[in-house]
């Protein structure tokens, strides 16, 4: 399996870096051969079509065996049945990778699947996209292995597109952005390569600066988490589109691209935790890869704006307040400086609004810019929209771009320009600041989201670098069988094997309801009574509780009442054995700890607030497995609810050493039984000034 | 000062639906005057200027006393001194509008603010828009009173847009998307008329469907209340983009247009009052303001939504969740219908993905379309991106569009189009759907939320309409002197005072502190001790309070701790009384309930939760006054704590009735106090299973 993976991989770097390219199909594919021709692709171009002689004015072979080679990567536009023979012969021949653009297959049900199930056979060591797929748009060779139009240009370095849809993809390319796009892939689907084998393939490019996904949903997690890493090393961020995230969607994706959708909470742990920036809309990714594609990682967030308008400046520190980008005041010899350039009446702050009175006069306007970016910032954003009627009087606009520019690389700073407007930035200026390796950005708000998650991103692979980091690959899990009878553990078990793994639990004593009295006297008092045998899931309802008992009197009355709730829940149950804890006291806190199994993402670890909040307020973060002290103690931080444990308005504060040590010894006994695991519940977990203890627990595996 | 505010606001019609134009100024104005022949104006169009005999194909008048009759609406554009006198001259001929280009007035401080107090005192009657403002484009009539390009064109019908900045009104006007423009106003300094001006004079005009503001601060809120409360009852949306929400932005907003920004908080309270939508981008707010003056309003948020793939459907599944617009299945008989009309693998559900078998097939799309707008849906959107290399391409893609308009015609539906991306919904098809009454919407959450805002505007007036409504408009406080002494009213008088009107507080007894003890036996045990003489702010870091005394000693004790705590804290001062209470019991949810005074609003009402949520929860909601009952308990209603009063868990709820009449008491007292109440503070309210108690109440005067 593995060497024919690698095989596979390899074949893979064959389509993407191909030396010929053959297409199989009629004359829906002419415009395809027109096009690479047109961009200049330098190796072969072999057409096969048994029924003509040429096609796009190249010669057709008859078939795949006629082919003076084996090619590196074939586009295949036949119908379905066909296309499973073409591979046959394309695998037989040793060709690289074939690209299926048929739909029919599993997406379509039925027969669908059986067809599936011969493509799969079929495709043998090829490295195959699709089916049901555009195809692979290469942008830095030229190459356009995709049935229709589209608006790229050739790049020597840039972005990769790898898209769960077809259309979406589509009307990617056609975007008037000016994103420097090196590959779009769309990815069908992915009965055989999937997002991980793309993601693992372009990442170790050099000349792919960031990689932005649309997905429906990911089958292969670990796989998933391997290829961003991979990623976030060599310092190319993932920019995710992740569709599907509300209830509806999550239905709609299954029945459509038949992927598994998961919990979008799950996504945002996976993403989180590889540093993969998540956005929302479509131009949002599409901003996002181009700014890094054009400018880079930004070095920090410190930045400084330029506006010819108040109101453009006033809407760009709205939004950098709440992204936490600073705006750096002027030191007062820059704002002297600064002041000396500018009319008396202009004030002299950051964003600053360099007036009219400037305008037009690229010089000055260098000049000024150029004192700003002296100081101390990372990047310096012009705000433009070229609200002009001609492309000739974009000119007069452009001199504050190319100040703007100058200015940056003057000072070695990152230059940004975003039009307020999406469509008041012309193609030429665009083009050109690409080239110049500025951003030239469409929106304000995206503009500034995607600068700040660039940099979030730089910080966070250096964060990862500079210490020891936290896991970062998933752990795949087995999938457990439905039919697998599962157990409920009793209370007593989960916290005795939970505490040898180091969570700490009141101390108890496990007796008959007659000794109940005299074990809650040795412990002292107050105490709290669980009925422990019978095992019951919901003892609270069951009325199988009682808490803040104070005195043997309270324990016998106590056993008394259970006994009777017990009988009349159970009818002829009887208490064999209750549990008998010391009342928690010094209680700072009340959190909520889980484990929850999903078949894609292994075991989750949650942890939140607890109590009355849970419902107040949606306060819990999650964790996928493995994981370790500094990131639970990462994601604690960042709860609501760390105010309470700080120490909240002279309270005194929780143990919180104590929390993320019962934390890691939950996720530690989730890891040690993740063969057979199914739910794993400490609610509530007490954090108390000194120590923190698990009141209830619930275990679930399969034997 | 009322008649003559009719006088301008008559003045301020005349400007905005002219029967002539002049224009005060040189060769820079001869681009307006050509643009107003171009676009057609059909009355008179003066130029005067001394100096030259033509201008623009025009003869030129030499001072406005030669002109043959008072101008209707004026452009100066002549420097600041000279504009003055234009205005007077202006003034005393009985002229209409006069918009002012020239900036240099208050805005830059100095002998700016001399100039400004001149400018007012010429400006009589005149309808004064600016200084510092590009001025007013009207293209009902096909008037540029406007120094700059824009691109609108003529409308019979459309919306109006009042800016503050000129740069972004300058923007606006060259946005590619169709938006039918029929008043821009760039409103400046907003001198003479400001933006309740504008809206009011807006809001009658039957041609006009929605007003998009561009806000950095409002001066007059009293005004602006009156003006949106009227377009409100008109029926026509003010959609707001209020800028400076950050602290940095409203520092800003101040030295800029010397506006005072106001805080955010309470620009939402105004905006949900007076039904006005608040959007966050100009996008947004262009994409807003041209669902409603194309489609409409509309009837209902039940959405059909059609895509030609499923990752659209996902997006916009998505979006639609957290928009909370429903996407109603479609009933058996109905998916029956449709299911005969698709390819066998296609999956029948809402977003309905019509599937390329049908693509460019505009009869069959009809009717599939129909099939749908036929049941029981408020609008049909279609998401269709033109992804398309040349305007002779985008036709097969316009069938689908076609197809969506006539199907929502037949039925009677609100018709939308989306491109997923702004830029690939070209200009044709843009402005035909425009003239069919169909929301051609550019950005997929753009739409959506223009959708759901313009949903909730119409919902909102139908619900005033209905019932008896909530005060709407905003009272004027007067502004209190920061000169005039400050009273800190004492515990006792303030509850006392508060329960004139309705606020219950515990049972209490005011008593010199040798009398407390056999107070509080009278009272019944727990009790509350506070010192009451002298009147501290600060009674807790005092050590002036004591709480939950159970006993007479217990009394005796605290009455000791306090005398020496308060002697430490306030050497010399001796406590002279005490203020004796009953302690409260069964407390559901501790609240907080205070007013703010500001210069802008008046008197704010704020409600949230109290005690511990406050920090680590910001669960508030603030009420501008005069206000009553049903908007209380509306926004009660609307916090987070209100799960917990409702009853959570099992656990008894709070006698919210009692919490509504706590707050509307405090509302009352506010309100009797409006002349002199610096701060009101009500912290805790404790909410009881039964009633609702203040246990602390703070009032501050000036008397």
């Amino acid at each position: 399996m593995s060497s024919s993976l690698s095989k596979r991989q390899q074949n893979l770097r064959r389509l993407l870096n191909p030396k010929h390219v053959c297409i199989v199909g009629g004359q829906a594919m002419e415009e395809s051969i027109r096009r690479c021709d047109e961009t200049g692709f330098k190796g072969d171009i072999w057409i096969v079509n048994p029924k003509y002689t040429e096609l796009g004015g190249r010669r057709c072979y008859a078939s795949i065996a006629e082919l003076p080679a084996a090619p590196d990567a074939t586009f295949i536009a036949v119908p379905r049945e066909a296309t499973i023979d073409i591979m046959a012969q394309l695998n037989a021949r040793g060709a690289g990778g074939a690209i299926c653009y048929a739909a029919g297959y599993a997406e379509v049900g039925g027969e669908g699947r059986d067809l599936q199930q011969r493509f799969i056979d079929a495709a043998g060591d090829l490295a195959v996209v699709g089916p049901n797929c555009y195809g692979v748009l290469n942008y830095l060779d030229g190459i356009a292995l995709w049935p229709t139009g589209h608006l790229g240009k050739r790049v020597e370095t840039g972005c990769a597109i790898i898209a769960q849809s077809g259309n979406i993809a589509l009307n990617l390319t056609m975007n008037h952005r000016s994103v420097p796009f090196a590959y779009v892939i769309s990815s069908g689907n992915q009965v055989i390569l999937n997002v991980a084998d793309y993601i693992d393939a372009v990442a170790e490019d050099p000349r792919i600066k960031a990689v932005g996904l649309y997905i429906e949903g990911i089958t292969d997690i670990p796989a998933f988490s391997r290829a961003a890493a991979k990623a976030l090393a060599n310092g190319k961020p993932l920019v995710a589109l992740k569709a599907g995230n509300s209830e509806l969607g999550a239905k709609l994706a299954m029945s459509h691209t038949s992927s598994l959708a998961g919990s979008d909470k799950m996504y945002d742990a996976l993403f989180a935790r590889l540093g993969v920036i998540r956005v929302h809309t479509i131009p949002q990714l599409l901003e996002t890869i181009k700014l890094v594609s054009s400018a880079g990682l930004p070095k920090g967030r410190r930045l400084a704006v330029f506006t010819c308008s108040g109101g453009d400046g006033l809407l760009t520190a709205d939004i950098c307040e709440k992204l936490d980008v600073p705006l750096p005041s002027f030191p007062p010899a820059q704002a002297a400086d600064l002041r000396s350039q500018l009319p008396n009446f202009a004030s002299v702050t950051n964003p600053l609004d360099y007036n009219t009175s400037l305008w037009g006069k690229e010089d000055l306007l260098t000049n000024l810019f150029s004192t700003v970016m002296a100081g101390d910032f990372d990047a310096g954003m012009l705000v433009l929209d070229y609200a002009t009627e001609s492309v000739e009087s974009d000119e007069v606009f452009d001199r504050s771009r190319r100040a703007l520019i100058t200015a940056c690389e003057r000072h070695g700073k990152m230059p940004i320009i975003t039009a307020t407007l999406p469509e008041l930035f012309p193609t030429g200026p665009r083009d050109l600041s690409v080239q110049q390796h500025a951003a030239p950005m469409q929106g304000l708000p995206e503009a500034l989201t995607a600068f700040a998650s660039a940099h979030s991103f730089a910080e966070y692979r250096a964060g990862r670098a500079a210490g020891k980091a936290s896991p970062i690959e998933i752990a795949a899990v087995p999938v457990l069988s439905d039919q697998a009878p599962r157990r409920l553990w009793s209370e007593y078990e989960a916290k005795s094997k939970l505490a040898e793994l180091g969570l700490k639990a009141p101390t108890s004593r496990l007796v008959k309801p007659a000794e109940a009295a005299a074990a809650a006297a040795e412990l002292g008092f107050p105490v709290v009574i669980k009925v422990a045998d019978p095992i019951l899931a919901h003892k609270t309802e069951a009325g199988a509780v009682a808490l803040n008992l104070k005195s043997e009197a309270d324990v016998e009355a106590a056993i008394q009442r259970m006994s009777a709730s017990l009988a009349a829940y159970k009818p002829g149950a009887r208490i064999a054995k209750v549990l008998v804890e010391r009342m928690v006291s010094n209680v700072v806190a009340e959190m909520i700890v889980g484990i929850k199994r999903d078949p894609q993402f292994g075991l989750a670890l949650v942890v939140g607030a607890g109590g009355i909040l849970v419902e107040m307020v949606e306060d819990a973060t999650m964790l996928l497995l493995p994981t370790d002290r500094p990131a639970i103690a990462g994601a604690i931080g960042k709860l609501k609810i760390a105010k309470l444990l700080r120490g909240y308005r002279g309270k005194p504060a929780g143990d919180i050493e104590a929390l993320v040590d019962a934390v890691a010894a939950i996720a530690a006994f989730a890891q040690a039984h993740a063969d057979s695991l199914v739910e794993l519940d400490v609610n509530p977990l007490m954090v108390l000034t000194d120590g923190a203890v698990a009141v209830d627990a619930l275990v679930v595996t399969v034997d």
